[in-house]
């Protein structure tokens, strides 16, 4: 009998540069020409059925004329490809083409292309390198600093991933322009709710500028993907593998996840994450950590970027509460909310504890009346 | 445009221990009550169709019997079902049963047991506790340190996975008794390769109590189970990511893996690797860096382990050849080969490089010769 020490403490530096700008493809080959990956020669550019069209198939027929080896791998657009499978089809077509570990995994789109595309690089021969070109403010706001990849599985969404820092991101600008006015307004929904929980005056800002930005104004545009890097950068700084502070950053997640998996994702997730917003001012509120007028204040900016405020009538409300329980948050089958405290901030219930059990009646009622 | 910069750069301590004994069942429930893994009372014990009746139903009552919520993840037993398949049905079964991010895996078996179910804890809710109960030789000699974690694929065996590390791991040596003959010999496989790579006088230990070994004499055993983490962790430490030094481990693996699946898992991985380093001292003594003693002692020590050391009829030479360039270690579409020095070393063959290019031609020759 004995025992045997593995000890494997180390300095681990997995920084990397966010590029905010307009147009960044050819910055994207100029970096690689200067060895953001070393001398990998091998790229598998990932990405969704409209985004193909409209930037990775140029981003391809760059890197192939930078002298690189390069394949697209593209899956239908939507939340619902964001699955298990969609990532083995995508392993499995790596592998038949010849991919091992010496490649490079570029995601080109949205958050759900970031988010698989991300996971399938975590995995991928135990890890290989990743670059995450955002094309949409969501990405941007949502999937550009932390780590997180994910897929969704038939019962909740994102509880299979892993943590994994992409060498680089691109927040390129010029893209939002093509995306659908929906997807822009859902995209506001994560950079109102940074707002809420870290900076009253980011939040007067969106207030007064909501139309430009709706527009996309370049400066106010790179003002708010700068602001929502700033934003989520200090609290995952603090807490990379979100046991305590980074829970403030799933303010208005726990009922906009259920709605977003309940709706089938009919809801787009911003759209989701603005009702759960809403519920969660709603609670604060009920609960004394916010006056009326500022619960009201964050209704407002929601509807001013076009957000939907009310629960849907096609969704059933005790399938929703029922759909609570899948939330990551939960601990011993009780329900856990991030509130906010008035705009800007959030309650810390005890030292380094974001996140506050509410009963189930509590949550119904809430439901109930949106 | 501007630049973001996202500091990560922090220190990580992942140390473990590994606990080596006779009979662990009783350690391990006294090792969570005093704090293994922190306050979490919620256990996922995963483990094979064989192993469950041997052991892990009896993890399972002790769980019970001291308070914590238990239950079993039993999947069929062998490398066929080390695979997508089977860990998407697990994480949907644990999901079904109300497993959240606050849950421990604890893993009862083989490599294939610690493999998968270790792939399982590290993209479960993005990653939870782990702890790694292995019963046979070849989990002790393999999966107990390193934290590599994978499942197979159609194309090729463990390229799909992640390092995770465990909370603790546990080598069980009275579980070896129950261990059929073939997969005791199957575990010598990976404890004669640690010999081979690192320790003439490990080697020269294994040559002369091969027979006690393969009767589990408890001394014998525990002071293999000793080096066999020395060695790796020796390794391992040096070079966690797999990027250099690390690849030695991978002595005899890349004829190995190719036979393990062009044989369709009939060959044992342990029976595999036992060609795969029979091909490799040939290769090696062809190439100058070992001696023809050198290398009949190899196969000697193998054939004295009940190992097979020629490849079987069944296996087609040609498949074997294309076989080969699934291995993790191709660069540039180009086979590289860990190549032994003698006994108890491998050729450096520059500065941090431990695997060598060879041509297709010289491969095929040792293969048709065998």
């Amino acid at each position: 009998m004995g025992i045997f020490n593995v000890d494997l403490k180390k300095v681990v530096d997995d920084s990397y540069e966010i590029e905010i700008g307009f147009g960044l493809e050819d910055k994207l080959i100029s970096d690689l020409k200067n060895g953001l990956v070393g001398d990998i020669t091998k790229f598998a550019v990932i990405t969704d059925s409209i985004v193909k069209k409209l930037y990775a198939d140029l981003i391809l027929s760059k890197l192939t004329e930078a002298g690189y080896s390069a394949n697209l791998f593209v899956f239908e657009a939507g939340e619902k490809q964001k699955t298990r499978r969609t990532k083995e089809i995508i392993e499995d077509t790596m592998l038949e083409k010849g991919y091992r570990r010496d490649c490079c995994i570029i995601a080109v789109g949205g958050g759900v292309v970031t988010d698989l595309a991300g996971f399938v690089a975590g995995t991928f021969g135990r890890g290989v390198p990743f670059i995450n070109y955002a094309t949409t403010l969501l990405a941007a706001a949502d999937a550009s600093v932390g780590g997180k990849t994910a897929v969704d599985t038939p019962l909740a969404t994102n509880l299979i991933g892993l943590f994994h820092q992409p060498q680089r991101v691109y927040l390129d600008i010029a893209t939002w322009k093509t995306l659908p006015k929906r997807q822009i307004s859902s995209g506001m929904a994560e950079t109102i709710k940074h707002a809420c929980i870290a900076s009253r005056d980011f939040f007067d800002y969106l207030d007064i500028h909501m139309n430009e930005i709706l527009q996309i104004d370049k400066e106010k545009c790179e003002y708010i993907a700068n602001e929502n890097c700033k934003i989520k950068y200090q609290v995952v700084m603090k807490d990379e593998r979100e046991n305590g502070l980074r829970e403030v950053l799933n303010l208005g997640h726990t009922v906009g996840r259920a709605i977003e998996t309940v709706s089938q994702y009919k809801l787009l997730h911003g759209e989701a994450l603005s009702i759960g917003i809403v519920a969660e001012v709603k609670l604060a509120n009920k609960l004394g950590y916010m006056s009326e007028k500022e619960r009201d204040e964050v209704i407002e900016v929601l509807k001013k970027a076009n957000l939907p405020t009310a629960i849907p009538e096609y969704i059933d409300r005790e399938e929703l509460v029922r759909k609570l329980y899948t939330d990551k948050k939960v601990k011993n089958g009780t329900l856990r909310f991030v509130l906010q405290k008035g705009i800007g901030g959030v309650v810390e219930f005890q030292s380094g504890v974001f996140a506050t059990p509410i009963a189930e009646n509590i949550a119904r009622e809430i439901i109930m009346d949106m």
